[in-house]
């Protein structure tokens, strides 16, 4: 019970370097470091890692194909539990300049919120876990447990990287648990805990049918119509009750635990509201299935585009010589783009053998059971932080390479996002409300003690 | 048989005063007539307007909302049959310009072949008739049968007054059938004599989901997926061997007739090289299905655009919120456009209530058996002008306003291209082979001998 005894002390230092703590932020939001554009990008990782050193890590400068990977570590509590905490230097480009009320990189409060490009996505959120790891280490010259930050560069651009380095430094890397906080809240009165995110396969189709546009009036009834071929083979992936139809699609999909299910009943929804701002009044077909149980239990095949022929004003007697469909599919845990890849070209070959496949990115799904021993700990290190429960979120419908923690390394993650639902995060104002900044901060702070202890 | 015994001193005549018919011609494609840029197109009424006059005929130029129409007639036979043979004098514009070897309004002769725009769509062909009625006029003092000209100038802007006015001049226009040359024949080896045009009607489908775009992440399984309602409603619309499966479609459609199943078959094609040419090795399913039972005996529905979503480069995880789908169908003889659009409608109402239906424009078909008597009559003067017997082509593939004859004044009509293949209607070079425009003239000279002798 050590650390939990120690963690009133720290918890009352880390509000008395409230101030530095984000003077420290400010300055680090003050160099720029877009990954994309290549602005910075260096800098700033000099700059972190700087900072991490001078706070007493160990730090390493890993050199990737694209920017640099930071490892900082502290490993003074043998025996004690090793957390990887995963963050992010790098920022979006800022554009359009003009929408900016103050300037991206001239950090400026108003209101209780930090506003800079990077405030909420990442540097604000991997900061607070940075200044919790440090206030306990002045506080009582050491950590409860040990701790490897991995922080990269490239995260706005993709992670085209992380999960071959993540293989590459299984041991640097070797930890019990994965604690990530990035992104908003869903609804600020509501702290989260997010077990698991969904694949992403994205895919694209094309026929072609005559060398040429042709006249309908010439070649209607003789020459092929591609967008038909492509009609007729969408046709047979989905079911009136919007269930993929590809063979063997649904074989690794599992249903949810019992925890599962309770969890998504307790997760706070307006869901009349939740539809009317987007102009829905119900939800489309199966009946009877529930709004997160579509988003966290079943896999989607959605099409993002389709495109053929004319699409101008009026009218075209047209027979297109080419169509295309790009499709994204979202995966539920235990499926694989490998597999469903498989699956879906096989299915392709079968209907419709003169249509290319071709295979876009994707990730891989990641889930952490919300019944893992690790799980209550971080709630409880939440609930401290934020001064209220949070709610867990079994799944999130969006995709991030968490699978390269949960599937590369086998560990469970948790992600915690510290930042406020109106974070703007890839927008221009992006900020994070300050005493969000505070609370998370706070939450790592106690994470560490109640890992410790457990 | 007073008439068949002129013929021959009338085609002797129309061979001598060559010279002078391609003058006039030439005269009359120097004056631009351009109806979709209102160039020239009122002094180009004027000029025929004049040549007709002093060529024998009653003249009236009669206004629309648009462009005028020219109506001339001769009714010096009485108890002969009456012919109303129509064309136009309007062109398209010319551009481009720099592609044109010599310039559009400077008729000039290479390699057999008189260049300007409007040699060959419509003045050539509209022109060849005239010469033919008014050497006639000079040859014998009359003709042989009663001949009304309907010559408008705006068929190159869709004819947009055309079915009004016929429908508001049935007396002036009585007549006994209808003669028109318009367009190239598809082999210059082969004169042909066309009986019928598919008819057309474009729609719309629109379909809605959110109000705005999604993040498929966020809201895939949740947000209904427009390009998907479409996929769906457009699945239940044709099936596996392309035939229309919208209830009642095809009540209408007619069994060829054996006469049309024996022209079919001796249309010369080189199916091969006629795929080839657009990179088909195949006819698409059903099989067993001719290429030209294809064309003229199955009504059609393409898809002429489809666009949702996302159509660039590489992938975007969004579920659209909307779906646009043109389609234009080919309907066949009997089949009327507000049939088939009620018809359409009600299955879009059945399947997919939500979906918006679009009606654009469209024509009828038209179609005069190829058994009726007067067809025999028109087949032997081709042979005579030509050379050569005709192929009987039972109707075109494309659309022409063809049923304000048949169907508003229930007259058979026949279209007998003189241009050439090459004609290069509505493209820049556009030309009439200078032996085909006088072919053209003993034909119709031919025709009305043999009319009046029939």
């Amino acid at each position: 019970m050590t650390a939990v005894r120690q963690l009133d002390a720290v918890l009352a230092a880390c509000d008395e370097r409230r101030e530095r703590d984000l003077d420290d932020l400010m300055r680090l939001l003050r160099q720029p470091s877009i990954s994309a554009q290549n602005i910075g990008v260096r800098e700033c990782a000099a700059l972190l890692t700087g900072q991490l050193a001078a706070d007493g890590f160990t730090v390493q400068t890993i050199e990737t194909p694209g920017h640099p990977m930071i490892v900082a570590e502290w490993r003074g509590a043998p025996g004690k539990p090793t957390v990887l905490i995963y963050g992010h230097y790098d920022v979006q480009p800022p554009d359009p300049l003009d929408a900016w009320i103050s300037p991206p990189f001239e950090p400026t409060i108003r209101d209780g919120k930090l506003f800079a490009r990077g405030a909420g996505d990442n540097k604000g959120q991997i900061f607070a876990q940075i200044a919790a790891a440090r206030t306990w280490l002045e506080t009582t010259g050491g950590l409860p447990v040990n701790v490897t930050f991995l922080i990269e560069g490239e995260e706005e651009t993709g992670s085209p990287h992380l999960a071959d380095f993540v293989a590459a430094h299984r041991d640097l890397l070797a930890a019990d648990l994965v604690y990530t906080s990035d992104g908003p809240v869903h609804d600020d009165a509501h702290p989260q805990v997010v077990y698991g995110v969904r694949g992403l396969l994205s895919v694209e189709l094309r026929a072609q049918g005559a060398t040429t546009d042709l006249h309908s009036g010439n070649w209607g009834g003789i020459a092929p119509n591609p967008a038909w071929t492509l009609v007729r083979l969408l046709g047979t992936m989905l079911d009136a009750d919007n269930r993929v139809t590809i063979d063997g699609f649904s074989d690794d999909v599992r249903p949810p635990s019992e925890a599962v299910v309770a969890a998504m009943a307790r997760i706070p929804l307006d869901q009349h509201n939740a539809l009317a701002a987007i102009g829905l009044d119900r939800l489309p077909p199966p009946e009877g299935l529930g709004y997160f149980e579509r988003l966290m239990t079943r896999p989607t095949l959605n099409i993002a585009g389709f495109a053929s022929g004319y699409s101008g004003a009026g009218t075209k007697t047209v027979l297109p010589s080419r169509a295309t469909v790009k499709l994204d599919m979202r995966l539920v845990p235990d499926q694989t783009t490998d597999d469903i890849f498989a699956k879906f070209r096989g299915h392709v070959a079968r209907h419709a053998p003169e249509v290319e496949v071709i295979r876009h990115g994707g990730m891989e799904p990641s889930y952490t059971p919300i019944e893992h021993p690790y799980a209550a700990i971080v709630r409880r290190a939440v609930a401290t932080g934020f001064g209220r429960e949070p709610v867990d979120v079994p799944l999130l419908g969006g995709s991030l390479p968490d699978a390269v923690f949960t599937r590369t390394l086998g560990l469970p993650s948790f992600l915690v996002p510290y930042a406020n639902a109106d974070e703007r995060n890839h927008a221009p104002n992006e900020n994070i409300d300050v005493a969000r900044f505070y609370s998370g901060i706070r939450t790592a702070a106690s994470l560490f003690a109640y890992l410790a202890d457990a």
